[in-house]
């Protein structure tokens, strides 16, 4: 039976928040590792970068990733793949160098599509950029957004027929966008099936160590969390039966 | 009277974290933003960055100092200084391309130090690295520090006489150090004077949030809050009377 994970988006980071229920919310998942999830290989981690990506999107998912070298073996090997080698300038103005293009990059067993300026216009005509997120997205194991990546992913057909999330404000511009899809708010992050989607900015580290947690297990995911001052409390994941 | 204000540790990031009392807590301070905070120019923020910085604590602030720019007027102006112009590697692999040497950088109003891997050894020992941070700091109206970056700040001698924190796991490294320090733990960060030190990791946004709203209002910060997925209670703020 397919299950669906998403953490309460007031939750994770205000003391005050209460956290809205839904009539699907069926259980709590307290354990939400398994034996067979974890990897007997080093992970490749691939994020998409290209120019107006934003740093936090990009960012704090790859530090959680990264830091998994530190505590679990195999761990994750992260790296930028953008179109070209040329360096890109992000949202906010820093210029990063990526490790790869798209005609060199390794296997992606994980594809983290960060959010970028761009991604509910120009870059959905980006017939090179979406190919690009399809193909490697068909392969991968997970695919991951942060924010406004799910237009990405949504346009590249790999949030058909799974449940979904983005950036809080654009809800309505996604379920505009994209009829079909069935797009969640007040939630942090949702996995389903192989797709995890998320609502980004700060939060960008919740899907992140989610997947951390679910493929390496809870000590694991709560060892990466204490190096980044991160209070992560499985229990608040709750699991629905859609 | 000087004031210095603490943001309790586990209530940003948790919500089933119970803020910490202390005796020196004397009163909640509902409004920590004067009309004589505001700037009224745009104030350079000069980010530090080494080899080994550690990616959110240079992202984590780095974007909300950005953001400014799209709430308020005169707003901030961002830029990475390193040592020279050559790009830099970040503890988690990526290369940043600073705007600016040493050599070249501008006036800095904010002087904003994030970790790096040796910040609690071999950098203390860099005298052009040290001798960088005492001038811009004395000059700078506000020096903040994410994480290990206190060390830096420590050494620079800009931690003299005001309360600090640092990383919740190097803060007994830190009194060992700099035994004269008064270094406080289970904050997420600590202003005092023109100091603003914080633990850093997920956290490092914090401190920038709260000098946004003690620069130009709580309005402000709370517009730039949501545009990163934090929700914002101004009133978890404490001031203490030292």
């Amino acid at each position: 039976m397919k299950k669906v994970y998403f953490l309460g988006l007031i939750v994770f980071l205000s003391a005050c928040g209460v956290e809205k229920d839904s009539k699907e919310v069926v259980q709590t998942s307290l354990e939400i590792h398994k034996p067979e999830n974890a990897p007997t290989k080093v992970l490749n981690v691939g994020f998409l970068a290209i120019n107006g990506v934003y740093n936090s999107e990009l960012m704090a998912p790859y530090d959680i990733f990264q830091h998994t070298i530190f505590h679990t073996d195999p761990g994750m090997k992260t790296f930028i793949v953008s179109p070209t080698l040329e360096p890109i300038v992000t949202f906010e103005g820093i210029t990063v160098t990526p490790h790869y293009s798209f005609e060199n990059v390794p296997e992606i067993d994980v594809l983290v599509v960060p959010s970028a300026e761009h991604n509910m216009d120009s870059d959905l005509e980006d017939e090179v950029l979406i190919s690009f997120v399809k193909e490697k997205g068909a392969k991968a194991q997970f695919v991951m957004s942060l924010c406004d990546g799910a237009f990405i992913l949504a346009q590249a057909g790999l949030l058909d027929n799974v449940k979904c999330t983005t950036f809080p404000s654009d809800i309505a511009k996604m379920r505009k966008r994209f009829p079909d899809l069935d797009i969640y708010e007040d939630v942090s992050f949702v996995h389903d099936g192989k797709a995890i989607t998320s609502s980004g900015g700060a939060k960008s580290y919740d899907p992140a160590l989610y997947l951390v947690e679910y493929l390496y297990g809870k000590q694991k995911a709560k060892g990466v969390a204490k190096g980044l001052v991160i209070d992560w409390k499985v229990g608040e994941i709750k699991s629905i039966l859609p």
